[in-house]
């Protein structure tokens, strides 16, 4: 078994290794570049923790790793490129350094060569390793399309945010566990309850990142503060808000809602004031602890000795307290 | 073995049995729209004849005949809205019917949306048709990005021409029929004479294109002729005009070539007048019957009945001799 600090390791030294650079170069350059960014590298380091859990060889799920990056990373790119965000981890989107067209058909080399890393290699679980893969990044589309739709809607339920951040985020955390389990051969139930934990981390994971939009610092968090509330995207807190919210407030929340001001921290204080008077972000805090919970309870049905489970659990817990 | 109209009923049907609209409508919509345009569907073709080359069983390979044109009409999807092209198959392209954005996403699902048709079933040659599959897919992206740097560049040789149209027009025909092949489990040298026919056909067909362009009908051909002269792109009928040209007649062409007028007629017409000065037309009917020729090598080489050939060889000279 490797500790938390060696799989990091291992995941840094994959990246590192790695030439993505080949020709024509327009189209190579932006892929090195998006992965030379870095990141947490979340996916990869919980796929090979999940083939490390069930005994298996980390190199040979190594390429695995590198895909599920690649793809995720690809993601970020085309996400980057239709919501129009310049600044990706401190430095220019890949549209912004380059144009468009150059981040269209690179994102799509990206999402082939995500492809490229899963398929190097027989395995006896090649199929539902692909299939798994196949059906996550499907899923990660439907959930960026519901998030454009959800832009233009003023119906959007709890239920429905939670199905979209389900698709768009906690499936790919989810699937990068499953696919490092199948790596390892290891038994279904325990594959599913795997699969589960991720979805329920994943989902937290997002609760998080909306809450520390609004909460946040961005001096630790190395985003800007309020960035949702200016850009009127309508997360869990707004929801919850609306939900609880009485006509007034719910006049004023939907009203800042639809303006585009040029200094919108006005607006921000506003929201947030909303936020505090209804108590929001003790909500956000108690639904994200009853998800890492329920992460708990699968990652504990799970046949392998608890002490095994250790860096998962480690790392849902710094994924779900953090304050980046 | 079936017949050429055998095989085409069977395309033509694969593509009506299927259901490519699920939720959300706005990520399926386009999809479906797209591969609802038709087109010759000459890859899914080219794939079956193949595996009914070898003996092998057509059904088994529909789904990666399904998956290639998929694939095709993802790579038309966005290549339309990079070329900021409005009409494909005499209807508006999907980034002017829907947006940009909906092209993006609906484009990205569609790439995905290829594989999940290669990786529906077990096969025992799964890796080299997905190695195949993807090696092609990425070549594609290659070949476009090559066709974008060619619009900047003023000093494009006539084998990088080739180059160019090998990656993004060729390969993709030679894997089509080399899927088919594995599919069947033929013989590795046969794969290999059949991948080069397709290569021979790609090329060939390419040029086709090219001379249709400036000496095809609009009424049987359906595009506009002239078009590649209007947008200044660099055809092989260019790159050879400009070989064979005096410093006047280069002159003119490159002048030519950095005009954007808004009623092109007078151009395409001095154009095709300095094309026909230099007897352009017949040196690319040469080319085309010499890469003809060296497909039918290929083609003879492979070892099965002269008989079980005839739909590939009718297939090379409808794709070589048409007017459409």
């Amino acid at each position: 078994m490797f500790s938390s600090l060696e799989l990091q390791q291992k995941v840094q030294q994959l990246f590192a290794d790695e030439n993505f650079l080949h020709e024509p170069r327009q189209l190579y350059e932006p892929i090195a570049y998006t992965l030379s960014l870095g990141g947490k590298r979340i996916r990869p380091f919980l796929l090979l923790a999940a083939t490390d859990l069930f005994g298996g060889d980390i190199d040979m799920a190594a390429n695995y790793a590198i895909g599920i990056e690649t793809f995720h990373n690809f993601t970020l790119l085309h996400d980057d490129l239709m919501d129009r965000s310049p600044i990706r981890r401190g430095q220019p989107t890949v549209y912004r350094k380059w144009n468009d067209n150059i981040a269209i058909l690179s994102g799509d080399a990206m999402n082939i060569l995500a492809w490229r890393y899963f398929i190097k290699k027989q395995h006896p679980n090649l199929l539902p390793i692909l299939q798994t893969f196949e059906q996550t990044s499907m899923q990660i589309c439907e959930g960026q399309q519901y998030d454009m739709d959800f832009e233009t809607r003023d119906d959007v339920s709890i239920p429905e945010y939670m199905e979209m951040i389900r698709l768009k985020t906690a499936v790919l955390l989810a699937a990068a566990l499953k696919i490092g389990a199948l790596a390892a051969c290891a038994p279904d139930d325990d594959i599913q309850n795997l699969y589960q934990f991720g979805i329920n981390i994943g989902l937290a994971f997002q609760l998080r990142d909306d809450l520390l939009d609004a909460y946040g610092d961005i001096a630790t968090f190395g985003k800007q503060t309020g960035t949702d509330i200016k850009d009127n995207k309508k997360t869990f807190l707004y929801l919850q808000a609306l939900e609880k919210a009485d006509p007034s407030q719910q006049q004023l929340l939907t009203s800042l809602f639809k303006t585009q001001p040029d200094n919108p921290q006005q607006k921000i204080n506003q929201v947030i004031d909303t936020y505090n008077t209804l108590n929001i972000r003790k909500d956000v805090e108690e639904r994200i602890a009853q998800l890492h919970s329920q992460a708990a309870t699968c990652l504990d049905s799970i046949h392998r000795p608890d002490e095994a489970k250790e860096v998962l659990r480690q790392m849902a817990a710094k994924l779900l307290d953090r304050n980046v």
